[in-house]
């Protein structure tokens, strides 16, 4: 491990957020807040930053510098992007608990009384989840596949070969045209909910923690404080978008509408999207008693915002009947298509190991048949299918274990059960404490440090933080 | 598929639970019981088997035809045998779920006043989960490798590689030799449980149900009746030892003792007694304030209990905190070993995938490296990881239904959830409603037939009944 290497990136990464602080200053300004919050944090990154610069090396750095530089570059920016958090009077272990919340665009919350915070401070909350939103496209779609042989490697056990798409070859390239594509989606959000009838300022933060999958809101009613269908659906739209793939979008803008409808991930999202809302639909008809066109409103934006990870919520459903709630817990369990900013396991790796299952299932009765696993028309390799079973397996290994203890601090098992894969998955709200109304602040300082855990895990695909904490990734 | 070998096997299997009846006859014969439930079964039984034998055919089976009559034949038993229940007076649901319940020795019941019913009547309850248990040992360690080539491929489905031991070559010797195991180590029981001051009624009947893992007691409070730790630890010493391997028992007996402790599966499942044993000791201690003599027996007994499948219980875990539930909650997911009479996932499939998933971890480190995942010392070819992710995500699907399913029906969730795993894991008794001093009874019929599919399912490892309901099966 050449430690010079990490730290001179990790000084680049922290010269940057102390430059982009700026903009919550500037929003402060506006406001006529209290700058002092951002000042002070933006000198102790900037100096922090430039501290770390002073490595400066001209080594390359190989595959293990590279997962330390890209869990520590999330780990870094959540602990100061705490900072004005912190100086705005929350404690310090809350303050990284929402910023690590922020960049992972998890949108889990410890905050009680949201609108008691200034705007600039809310700016910043939401803010981080974007820029969090387009590290994640940037890495796994621009970074990780372009690490060369290693890299190949690295990107299998990051996002499923299938949504490999060398869009450029260079990798400023990719990340620049991810860049635009993200950027211009939300220029069209926020145009769209300012036509709607939504501020200027509500707008950018929404537009921020929609395209993020994020789900801050500056209303501790979060969607529901619009009291408007109009907004919702331009919401879920939005969502929707934001939890499918951006090397798709990119091709669908620039090339061919078409890629987005012939892709198998895209097409089963769909299909899981649809059908999980007619289900919900019913059951909140049937059991609500809330007319037809609400009950299909509160279905389909509830579950576009939990299986894109989002965690918006238009309604408390902590106090839905246990039929619909568990229809929510079963799509926490998918979450969005790889190279999107959503969370979770992703719809191709839940897709592939159905349809792998299912070619398993006849293999025992047809044992000589040799039924390859297709993924978009191409047989999906053995590797593939490898890393994404071990990926499941370390993923609900921490999900279990996660849930022990928090069960065993003394939290009951639907608020375990729910506020470690809400965090793991980067969904946000769960059930009973931490339902969409309600907060993480309740929760033990142990088990806080679990759940930034399970973020920082999570948004990273596991792999690339887990390794982390092995003896063998230290060892040379 | 040859209709006609699989009907005339069918018969086969019915004349002989005709036969079997005779036993619970004549207990209630002794108890001067009405006769009539079993004279009436035994009619009807013997008759149906004796038609279905006038298929005679001297055709072979195929690989079909030997899934289809493995899967009908536990359906088959699980009707005939649910006639007693029906004439003493249980709704013919009811009934084939009880029977269903024992002859795949899951042991969830709809009794809601066990003690009220005759004791040929219980008797019987106990007897089919013992022969059912026998019948799962015989079923994967001897009859299922037998299949030739076909069979090589069915046995991989159904129990992994590695507990693959021919003991004898020939199917019926291994037949026998697990039989006399069988039948020697509940004989064991019921002279330990006669010495410690048990009624030789409550001996063999807690023997029948302790060595199939089954769980069925013919009290309401299950074992805790009988208020004696002692009992309460021979109990679960044999609990233990039904849900290892039998075919390692017999190696143990009569070659070595070594054999035991030198499997792997034995061993992990061991340590997985053994810690989840400390942990929830230590939490009823914490937080029930019972001793720690209490504490110890109490969790040794439960997590014996839930870990095997069997489904005993000592004290009503529905009353403990939320956080020694979410300890059996995450035991439930585990089951016995391989080739033992226990269900669940079973330990090597959780052991092989756990190293199998950190080999493929240390792949992204060292991608060159081969890392071959061993147990027992040899190589675990890819087939055998192929099938158990396979398993798993069929396993994981079904559950995922039931739980979905159930709530619709109006359960709670913890209700739903438990009441899943425990019939498709063949447990028995779950949480809340089915609590281990609950009942099965207040879930409506779909939900009831929803478990009875599970239990089915379940025990004989999805592969076996799944198939029969898809297409591809029934094509020539
Ligand atoms: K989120
Ligand atoms: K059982």
């Amino acid at each position: 491990m050449n430690f010079r290497v990490v730290l001179y990136a990790l000084g680049g990464v922290l010269r940057l957020l102390g430059l982009i602080m700026l903009v919550p200053l500037g929003v402060a300004y506006y406001y006529g807040e209290s700058l002092t919050p951002f000042l002070v944090s933006i000198l102790i990154t900037t100096l922090t930053g430039f501290l770390l610069l002073s490595y400066k090396t001209e080594e390359e750095w190989m595959r293990k510098e590279g997962f330390a530089i890209v869990a520590l570059s999330w780990l870094a920016a959540a602990v100061f992007g705490a900072i004005p958090f912190m100086l705005d009077g929350i404690s310090p272990l809350n303050a990284v608990f929402e910023s690590m919340s922020g960049f992972t665009t998890t949108g889990s919350t410890i905050l009680t009384d949201i609108e008691s915070h200034p705007k600039g401070i809310l700016f910043w909350r939401g803010m981080i989840q974007w820029l969090g939103g387009m590290g994640i496209i940037v890495l796994f779609i621009a970074i990780l596949p372009k690490l060369g042989v290693a890299g190949r490697q690295l990107f299998r056990a990051e996002a499923p070969g299938p949504t490999e798409d060398k869009l450029k070859p260079r990798i400023k390239e990719t990340a620049r045209i991810l860049w635009v594509v993200y950027f211009a989606i939300s220029l069209l959000q926020v145009i769209a909910l300012l036509l709607a009838g939504v501020s200027l300022y509500d707008a950018i933060n929404h537009t921020f923690t929609t395209m993020s999958c994020g789900g801050f809101s500056n209303y501790a009613l979060s969607v529901e404080a619009f009291h408007s269908p109009l907004i919702e659906f331009i919401i879920t739209f939005f969502m929707f978008i934001a939890g499918a793939n951006f090397a798709l979008h990119y091709r669908a803008i620039y090339i061919d509408k078409k890629f987005l409808l012939k892709d198998d991930e895209f097409r089963f999202y769909t299909v899981l999207v649809l059908s999980a809302t007619a289900l919900l639909a019913i059951l909140l008809w049937r059991d609500m008693g809330t007319g037809i066109f609400n009950s299909f409103r509160f279905a389909i934006f509830q579950i576009v915002s939990i299986i894109t990870t989002t965690g918006f919520a238009t309604v408390d459903f902590n106090l839905w009947p246990d039929s619909a709630k568990m229809v929510l817990i079963t799509v926490m369990f998918i979450g969005g298509c790889a190279g999107s900013t959503g969370g979770g396991m992703k719809v191709v790796r839940i897709l592939i190991l159905l349809r792998y299952s299912r070619a398993e299932l006849f293999k025992a009765i047809h044992p000589k048949a040799i039924k390859a696993v297709k993924f978009n028309n191409k047989n999906v390799p053995d590797e593939i299918v490898n890393s994404i079973v071990s990926f499941v397996v370390i993923y609900l290994l921490i999900f279990l274990s996660s849930t022990l203890i928090l069960s065993v601090l003394g939290m009951d098992i639907i608020t375990s059960f729910t506020a470690s894969i809400a965090t793991l998955g980067n969904i946000g709200p769960g059930l009973n404490v931490i339902g969409p109304m309600g907060s993480f602040d309740p929760i033990p300082a142990l088990g806080k440090l679990v759940l930034i855990a399970n973020m920082w895990i999570g948004r990273l695909e596991v792999y690339t933080v887990i390794l982390l904490f092995t003896p063998e990734f230290w060892s040379k």
